[in-house]
């Protein structure tokens, strides 16, 4: 369907037959190049962002832009250089750096779109999800899940910088964007230790409340514990390397209640990687952005290799070739839209023979 | 977020940052407008092909344009005023009138996206689905669920018309679109009357085989009969009537084995309409065509009027005003994409307080 | 664990020990026979009952004994001759014959023991279930489901015989007997040729309401189509017979909104076997009980012939060899509890290497 | 339907009837008391057995009964006095003391009954389940599943006792136990202080493998997590109190991958009463023991009260009358069958207007 098309000779009734098509807005199918392809029309490019950069520009908008209603974030989203000046990573993602400095409030909203933030520098900010402080620290992973309103400050004197990761682009195709301001101030300052979602839910692997805080209300679509702290990631994924022996481990981010993705519209991961065999070249469908918290690297994502350190994103469109190479101890943490793949009955995956070659 | 905005001082530093986070392959949040407006920001259109025009030039198409590899089909495809040229009915549905002349054949090919025809005129054409025969009359709704191979082959000697409707659209958004052509020679040619899946799943409501034509395989995702007859619809919509004494009814069209929706990414229903009051004004996020398989009706969407007679097509957009009112008799197929928004958590209903006020 | 005991030495502090340990109301692990043996200890036994004793007793009663408060049902048990009396037809299943004479009425009562009717003899009897008058007639299956409201009645000149399959053994071994008497006077006397589920949920296979009788409530554990009539089984085996060209076929009866078994704790089926192979012997956990229907066959369980004919009755205990030939065309009913074993993680299911010999 | 009989007249007719039925291996329905009484006709009994009995008698066993093949364990079951001499706990449950003395071992085998173990004295034991050594201590609850082969070795030179919960009389009552010996001699006398299941589900909650040690074999029936901490339940139960701001607290423990109970038959729970108020008398079908880690209690049992310490267990059947009062803190283990009634739709519950009277 993608290569051979009818080539329309050249017969006044036929160009009399496509401008009345075209007058009463319709296409011939037969004319469309691209339509259906072999394999997935691709535009989004595999693309790193380096943390120097990130950080530096970060720092600088700390200096030169408030935090406004309005604005509401002081965020910098990765742009794919494939997508023709869209503010998305990749065709489905959003991902961005966002800064917030010594005193700083970034005021309450709430969005249709589903949020993750994966903190990569300072301490001592707190996320307020629908009133409940939730503290940020490095190699945390916290959710703000969709329409649940959410601000965060930071009482503290040091800035912190977080990746964001976002559907925006998936719930923009399907027209199901809805934006509401909150108050424009903070209802809680309070700070602390741990959050009430993780009084609830963070006891212990497989331990949840008899009678939850929601009492006999249907559970949300999405985890009610709202933060994945880095000493859990950390012992898990040495925990799982004892148990192997191998040079690689990797978890994933579920619903402690349902073992479900923690949101119905994105999948988290981390994956560490000692030095050691490459890992096997795979495509899959759907994209991912890979944000390195500590190590060096190097991935290959269609025969490209990008070298990654500590900070950098690195955007991976669907059905590309990608695989993992360790230079020294290094932890990943990845979010994708595997499940929408899979609900929709779309995912593919493909493990290569040999691994793909590096231009 | 949709309103205000960061009024940008007049300050070199600044002009500094925004060019060196473009070259960065970044953007600020602070300076997008419309990423996340307070209500879907809907482009497609609430739009009606009348079938006097559809029926007409796909009439004169199939005395000008044969059916051959490449373009596979000869198909008109509903091309939304809203959407600047893309071929698709709404932001996430494809929707066409599809025209198979007397003696034609539409070679067999497969593709991620999923398809659905319901048959509008003609009879005695089959669809081969993996090459088992599917006849298709009138009224009857015909499945090619993802990545099953299908041809359709007219052997009587009369012309067939028929609605085609696709996840396209919503297939390329998560760049899941595969394509591949089948053999250029159909294998069987037979014209049973009854297509094996109908053989095993029609029998009566609730009755399943203990053993399936799979054996122990994993259930596909999708319906595994592939045809629902218009005598059943029709004797369902009849019996729904007689039980509720209402002027309106409505069926799903479901897996029989499930109860799920016919495909992951597809909802199909028939409505039927007696001469009564207006149906509620329902706004409801994702999209719908709707197609009239007879009688005559006045759909409302966001005030705007259309009349609807058999063979009309009508798109309604996400979060557009809804209802409905018969002046005779009438059938309505619908297809939306509403399985996906329940899926991802992103389904949202409205049934207003009282009708739209029609413009 | 089932063949080596402790030998208990004669030791009178081991004497003084057990009686200390009776006393206490407990008991020793290691001095109990046959607590778990290497395959399941049933005591029930395969049996047959006959036709023409189970219609000609019950024919009897009907001319003996009145239907009365109290009693509420002229009903027959099958009493298996291993259950030392009980009047269960399996460990897990009650089983009977129903015999409901002309003008009669058996009044109104619900039980959270589940039950279902297949009828083998008359016509023009309703089944009220809460309310909605369901006909009868041979062949059909009617459900009466846990806590619902059932009275039956004969407005006509000839009596009906049914088949009546219940939980009732198992829903005793969980302590969760239930019941209730209804009104003494029905309160609906109507004999409509359609009950309100078929017409809400009989239309076709793949069908149903968009909006159902219950609108948003949570659906019940079972199956919201109360009939399955004769006439659509017969057409489903007819047609499975052509689809495969073999000489068995078999049906389940399952709830059309979800696909699965019509009650939570009992799978219904049909089997239609033609003259052919014997059927291959199969063990299976959990128990049976087989209605003939129509036509002649032999069953052969554990190695014990039994020849079936019209309205003869099998009980088949869990784990035992089964297999069936037919000397004609043949239908038969079968009930059993694999809906429990498969939903607590017990079923298991073998199929022998070869034929079990015939004692 | 229990309280009022069919008065059979003084007929020779009816005598007869009744011969013949009897000999046909049937049984008239309505000469049948108490088949289906209003409620559960409930015939075992809350029990309560106490710590210091049992202690007593287990570490007699223990000089005066060695651990052989054919008994396998060390075990003294709970008979409950209703029951009638069955080795039973309650209708459905067995729960039993189980001792291994110093340098003891006792064998593998495997079991269809599913079964947990709920430490309550020494230290210094593990459990092999398929191989892979679970440590115990005090506190931790450590599954074996359903078919899952397990032998305990003690290495130390303290003795250890547990409570043992099975779901033997269930699995009877479905016929559906099956048992093998496993070999003689251990094969891993390893004493890892961190079994593989934990070292792949127990890092933290909600994190689990992305590819488990099961691959792509599809997930059993249980929990892969074998062993649940008292260090972890005991913080969990300690963040709730801090959460709710109450005095008692209650988790389930749950399949980390799912969060559905630990095996299909048995729901397990820790609760934590601080002295405060009586808990609301409730009545659920279906029966639970009640085993105490540490402190006293009161609980009210259908007017009955029992005085709960350390390691005493207690029996309460379905649908009996149940409360709870904290002398000091307490902390109880509560294994049950509700799974078992919510799977086949039979559970109930009711909580009491006031407070049940207290004899």
């Amino acid at each position: 369907m993608s290569t051979r098309r009818f080539a329309a000779p050249d017969d006044p009734a036929l160009d009399q037959l496509y401008a009345e098509v075209a007058e009463a807005d319709l296409q011939p199918l037969w004319t469309q190049e691209g339509l259906m392809p072999g394999a997935p029309p691709i535009t989004d490019v595999a693309h790193l962002w380096k943390w120097k950069t990130l950080r530096g520009l970060a720092e600088s908008s700390g200096s030169l832009v408030p935090i406004d209603r309005g604005g509401d974030r002081r965020v910098l989203s990765l742009s794919n250089p494939g997508l023709g000046g869209l503010p998305f990573a990749t065709t489905t993602l959003w991902g961005a750096v966002q800064y917030l400095g010594p005193g700083e409030v970034a005021p309450a909203h709430h969005h249709t779109p589903a949020a993750l933030r994966f903190v990569l520098e300072g301490e001592g900010v707190w996320t307020l999800v629908d009133g409940d402080p939730v503290s940020m620290s490095p190699g945390d992973l916290v959710l703000t899940p969709s329409w649940r309103w959410h601000e965060h400050h930071n009482p503290g004197d040091t800035p912190m910088l977080w990746f964001d990761g976002l559907d925006i682009p998936m719930v923009r195709a399907l027209d199901a964007v809805f934006f509401e301001d909150g108050p424009d101030e903070m209802t809680n300052r309070a700070v602390d230790p741990v959050s009430s979602a993780e009084q609830w839910y963070a006891g212990a692997p497989g331990l949840v409340p008899v009678a939850g805080p929601g009492g006999a209300a249907a559970p949300p679509a999405h985890s009610p514990l709202l933060a994945y702290r880095w000493a859990g990631t950390d012992q898990a994924l040495t925990a799982q390397l004892a148990a192997t022996g191998r040079s690689d481990a990797a978890v994933r981010f579920t619903d402690p209640t349902s073992g479900r993705d923690v949101m119905p519209t994105l999948r988290c991961e981390m994956h560490r990687l000692l030095p050691g065999p490459r890992t096997p070249s795979t495509r899959r469908t759907g994209s991912s952005v890979w944000v390195t918290f500590r190590g060096a690297a190097r991935a290959v994502v269609d025969g490209r290799a990008f070298e990654l350190e500590a900070g950098d994103m690195l955007a991976v469109p669907s059905w590309t070739g990608f695989d993992l190479e360790a230079h020294e101890p290094t932890d990943l943490f990845r979010v994708c839209d595997t499940p929408v793949l899979e609900a929709l009955g779309l995912y593919r995956e493909n493990t290569l023979d040999r691994h793909q070659d590096v231009s």
